[in-house]
């Protein structure tokens, strides 16, 4: 690189890593306020993260800083192959953020925080209608935020682009009504067989050794307990202030083993993907996830193909039935798999099984994008979700809070979130694919408890590029094929005939 | 207020409340550092908090910012009472900061950061000769420092003032030299007569139950833990987020119940001053503590007034007895607190007895006096050192270890320091006394394990007052008079004579 223009990019870098630091600072309030904060310290640490917040926002889109990463953009010709990358993605970036003033972002955040607060009250009193007003507000909001950042074929793209960039709602149609289309009919033949018993699962598990349970399980994977650790909070998730410091959480319900041990495997995916982006390219685009998307497919592909599969128990159970005698010594190894697979209909997405889950992100899906395009009246959605489940999942929500309520997306402004979760899992199945192919001994190694060649292939092929590609080249760059949804259905067939006992 | 110069007072308090939310993640960095953070994520966190701190110096010497502070203080007859002093102390701070230009700030660090390496690799080596070069590069730094703040009698003076705003060299040397001739014969004395036994306190006494024990004390002197939580660190410490969010920390040894109990009373007596801070006045000068001297006359307050009084284990012991029954039901009421105030000489600061811990101190008071008047060089610090110890304690450090070496204050370029630990104590007596006098049942109270008189008392006449008067001033109007050693003087006299048995 010449001289001057390095000077320039290492000016870049600079900002970026300022922007960042400022960043895992907030971070930090935020994991904080979920595993520690004590009560009362709600109202200044709000104001605090609030603070950092806008100082983050002005810093990122300062004139100066606005103007050298244009200078750089238009001279990527003499910039190295991953600097080019880094501005570029901080160029589309900033991009968007210049097209929303400050006015517009203050109207979104008023919009926001009210549609929340009615969201709340709304859960209280189990009414929908008490929530619809705000959202018509926020709904329009988003609508004008849209054209605001521009699309080519459907606002909703615009919206996308925030969680999956280079996202389409073209494509996921193509995708979501394929899978639709194939899940249906298969949620229902597995409903017509024998059902399997998953009871077992929720007798009394003491806390305490549910935690070690989890401990273990993070250390099998690979998860570094000297770049990390694990809290307890009311909502599992999964923070980074580094690539050296990943942290998990978890919730420890004592009657039911299956609500820790799975969110455990998935934040764990979720914390090795952020263990294992590069850092040398730490605050830096390619220090950075892809996208949710592939967030999502690391933690569904640890959560359902390894942690759901029977090999992984060939290894685990016997000491999981050796950790919880009284529990588990009358049930069977086969007995356990068919349980932990166990398919039913159910309201509420958080409690979906592996199937039936994107049967609620399609509905989602199919409302948020006619509420952005227009085609959809806020007035009419409790009736359009309840007849959809009534539809795909065949059961009907009794009240708001089981149906439209239940989930807080919406009430933050999160439209075009919800589609990076089947995303996540279609991406997880043709990583999959793509890694038996390549280690045909995996079944082996993992039935005998190691994880370190998937771990590998892990980092070797998708968490150490950060964001260098867009999800769907990274799709392509893995797995030699694009994104469709035949990996995910062929898995999904291939494992729930086998625990339903159904041969073709 | 006038409305125009209502506006910029406004603009004014915006602006601290902006760094002091800053001051409260890089706080949340350093708390997180000491209590959670897993060993690699220790060269991220680092840099996160050296850009915040960049972050917050800068915006504390804006020009803007300046501006208008100076133009606030110029029309101060304008603002009302508080408002007045809040931009008169925050001038003050100001005014120093912009003496010290960046370049100066940039050398000053370096030769920090030297020291303290130098200081750390001494300590391993036991070698004073390694810290010695580093540490004469920072005296001249800090020499220099004085040179550019500027004092009237002596340069130590600048460099006391700020640790401790008002105080001065003439006071110090006044009041410490009346202490340390009144301290060294009554140390003496003492010494001379039976020994107390104190062996009971190094007994194993498990870590869980110490820990409970912690929690209890905290509750009882009434720190809210709604408000605040306690962890554990290797060093404890205090630290406050808002007057909301104030945390403790302790270390527990499971043989030595005294490290544990009374660094968390000392702890919970800071935590409450900062607890009783106004939280109207967040993020300003009346908001914040007046100085380490008055923080520490509360911890030491708590500690040695009221945790090694008799009065608080006529109510405490009992419980204590039963908590620990093996190891003190054969321990009498009286033997515990005469063991617990027990003096002897010791060659380390931190496990000094409440009567040599001030020798320690006045020997390093000396010393830097010295050092900054340049009237002593560094190559005799050890030689000095050994000295004042054999003269002012009776005892010889065997090496630099035990001696010059054991405290990281000047490794930190911390001089000026050390003085607040004796004033604290002093202030403390001085403030005791007279909360005695204007709570006459005090002692019967605190016998049954009811501290609200005492902690009303203090936020009343102190904590709600915060940096509102300089630390002689509010010394002045809480107890009538100027601060002098008398009162810790004769509360010492008394508890020792009592303690040791003599009778005048």
């Amino acid at each position: 690189m010449h001289s001057e223009i390095q000077a320039k990019y290492e000016k870049y870098v600079h900002h970026l890593r300022t922007l960042s630091d400022l960043n895992a600072a907030i971070a930090l309030m935020a994991w904080d306020k979920e595993v520690y904060m004590p009560p009362k310290g709600a109202h200044f640490r709000a104001q605090q993260m609030a603070t950092l917040e806008g100082m983050w926002h002005q810093k990122f889109t300062e004139p100066d800083f606005v103007a050298l990463v244009q200078h750089l953009h238009e001279r990527h010709e003499q910039l190295d192959e991953s600097a080019t990358i880094n501005v570029q993605r901080t160029w589309q970036d900033l991009s968007r953020s210049l097209k929303l003033d400050r006015h517009f972002i203050e109207r979104r955040s008023r919009a926001t925080s009210e549609a929340y607060q009615a969201w709340l009250a709304a859960r209280k009193f189990n009414d929908y209608e008490r929530f619809a007003p705000a959202l018509q507000t926020l709904v329009e909001v988003k609508r004008e935020e849209a054209q605001r950042l521009g699309y080519q074929a459907h606002p909703y793209d615009a919206l996308l682009e925030t969680f999956e960039p280079g996202e389409r709602v073209a494509h996921l149609e193509a995708l979501f009504y394929s899978l639709r289309d194939a899940l249906v009919p298969l949620v229902q033949q597995l409903q017509r067989q024998p059902q399997v018993n998953a009871d077992f699962l929720h007798q009394y598990y003491p806390a305490d050794e549910q935690w070690e349970l989890g401990i273990d399980l993070l250390r099998n994977m690979g998860y570094d307990f000297e770049a990390g650790r694990q809290d307890r909070s009311p909502h599992p998730f999964t923070i980074s202030f580094s690539p050296q410091d990943v942290r998990v959480t978890t919730r420890i319900d004592p009657n039911n083993l299956a609500q820790m041990t799975w969110s455990c495997i998935h934040e764990g995916g979720h914390a090795l993907y952020e263990q294992g982006l590069p850092t040398t390219q730490y605050g830096l685009p390619i220090g950075q996830p892809a996208s949710l998307g592939i967030h999502e497919s690391q933690s569904r592909l640890w959560e359902n193909h390894v942690g759901r599969s029977c090999w992984w128990w060939q290894y685990h159970y016997p000491k999981l039935q050796q950790r919880f005698p009284n529990q588990l010594s009358q049930v069977s190894l086969d007995e356990f798999w068919r349980g932990i697979n166990k398919v039913a209909p159910n309201l509420i997405r958080t409690e979906a099984d592996e199937l039936h889950y994107h049967l609620h992100i399609i509905i989602r899906f199919e409302i948020e994008k006619a509420l952005i395009e227009g085609s959809l009246s806020v007035n009419e959605l409790d009736k359009v979700w309840n007849e959809r489940y009534t539809t795909y999942l065949g059961i009907t929500p009794p009240d708001a809070r089981s149906g439209i309520l239940q989930d807080v997306h919406w009430g933050h402004g999160s439209f075009g979130y919800f589609p990076t979760y089947t995303l996540g899992s279609l991406y997880a199945a043709q990583f999959f694919h793509k890694c038996l192919t390549d280690i045909p001994q995996l079944p082996e190694q993992l039935s005998k408890g190691n994880c370190q060649a998937l771990h590998s292939w892990l980092r070797e092929t998708i968490h150490r590029h950060g964001r260098r590609y867009l999800a769907e080249e990274l799709c392509q760059k893995v797995t030699g094929s694009k994104l469709d949804s035949t990996h995910f259905l062929q898995y999904a067939t291939e494992k729930f005939y086998h625990t339903y006992k159904i041969t073709i």
